[in-house]
């Protein structure tokens, strides 16, 4: 068990990432903003099995946050960040100051315009253009050739497979599975914000999905009775309900029949916490050959 | 004298390039839209003092013309292009076509905020976006050490400097100087667009620009008063003013005094022609270390 390097600027992480590709390395990038758990680890595992260098950034992007949002309360755990990832077989780790990922007088931003403007775009509507711009440049500094994404945002990766697509960039890019504490809640790091009413009530999120999802697998395709299940479970728990419904797993669009892939997805708020989960809903026609 | 082999897909281009990197070549791109003159010849003369292996991309871009523009019009002269870049030492030819470039669902841009909304951006208000993005999509393609851009395009230059900048890329931005013909005229695509007596109003830009450069040798610092000899020639020739100003070389912000390194701008339509120019201007104090 030996610490990761520790890498601050862009120069030197590019510096060692050539280096390791001249020596025919494949290169891995897990973006993370830190506060990592056992979800974040689960990318770092995969990642370990098909890449020979990884790279795990840890960066708290303020272009992802509208000002009212909690980007100073975002937690920050670096210590044992850099402890949890010195189990696994991590070469370096990313972690830039702001001024070096948007030195004085920054002005570009990327932005996957439909993906973005639906579900967490409406509610956070400049949210999704920090994240495309800080993944973009954290691609162009750390060059991988894989990069992981949890499909807990599944939004985001959405975008990000989007964005990959549009730019041709030469990285794959790789969703990886939610993963969940035993009583069904979706690992978050905002999770520690909840009080332990708050964390009852947000597992009716999970509890819904799974309605949902056996609804699917008896063969409900009316997407109208889906929602609606979705909504009643989450209604009931009190929750403030952002979103809820069933979209097409690319485009996002809302769907009133389940005849191809889709995934449920939903945003509620507990309290001062706003809280998201989803899932795949395959039709069971198209069972055999879902991923 | 041989035909550069011609490429229409990323990929392939991609792998070109790589291969020339594996032997140590210093790559070197110039992206233009084609209907080729001197002053994209001489990009090409830069590129061949400095790098190992040259990319000429040829490819007018949709989405830098808004809708009542001319991008139909837009001269395409592939033949006449291919044999003027055989006198020259390029290695390929980026033709790629529009479906290549932008497919099908496309829908991710790059801004460069600030600077894109002045001056053309005023009077072409998505132009920039376009640029940024199609400019960013064949660096990721090519991959160059070093890009090749005419100062013709000023606010272009200032862009794509900045955009290189914020994102981290690993390329140097050259800029050259503009070609004119033995009349003054800045080269440029558009011109053959223009009638002999539109051409000769057309003049009035360099002169405009002539005179203003001297002013400014003759020790003018006063901006206000180098805007009105900009605007007074212009007008002279009946042309109809987009802009004819002083702004800061870096920011294009517009100077009262000259007292930094500077830029005269000027957009000015003769009939259905646009047409562009521009000069640097050096306080005389600064003359010494100005590029």
């Amino acid at each position: 068990m030996t610490l990761p390097r520790l890498v601050s600027t862009v120069s030197e992480l590019r510096q060692l990432v050539r280096d390791a590709k001249l020596t025919g390395k494949r290169i891995g990038l897990i973006p993370t903003m830190g506060a990592l758990h056992a979800g974040h680890l689960s990318l770092v595992e995969a990642a370990e099995r098909e890449c020979d260098f990884l790279v795990v950034s840890l960066f708290v992007n303020p272009t992802q946050f509208a000002p009212h949002e909690d980007y100073q309360r975002y937690p920050r755990t670096l210590e044992e960040d850099l402890s949890g990832l010195s189990r696994h077989r991590v070469n370096a780790v990313f972690a830039p100051s702001v001024a070096e990922m948007y030195p004085d007088g920054y002005q570009s931003y990327v932005e996957v315009r439909e993906l973005s403007s639906r579900w967490e775009g409406v509610h956070r509507p400049d949210h999704f253009r920090g994240v495309a711009t800080i993944v973009l440049k954290l691609f162009t500094a750390a060059e991988p050739d894989f990069s992981y994404f949890g499909q807990k945002d599944f939004q985001q990766l959405a975008i990000i497979e989007r964005l990959t697509a549009d730019l041709a960039l030469p990285i794959a890019i790789r969703g990886c599975p939610i993963l969940r504490d035993p009583d069904g809640l979706a690992l978050s790091s905002r999770n520690r914000f909840l009080s332990g009413a708050e964390r009852e009530r947000g597992l009716a999120l999970s509890r819904a999905l799974a309605v949902a999802g056996e609804m699917a697998r008896r063969g409900e395709r009316d997407c109208g009775e889906l929602r609606a299940a979705l909504q009643e479970i989450l209604t009931q728990a009190d929750l403030q309900i952002d979103y809820a419904t069933v979209v097409d797993r690319t485009t996002l669009e809302v769907l009133s029949t389940l005849d191809r892939p889709a995934v449920a997805i939903l945003a509620a708020r507990v309290g001062a916490t706003r809280l998201i989960d989803n899932a795949l809903l395959t039709p069971p026609e198209m069972e055999e050959r879902s991923v």
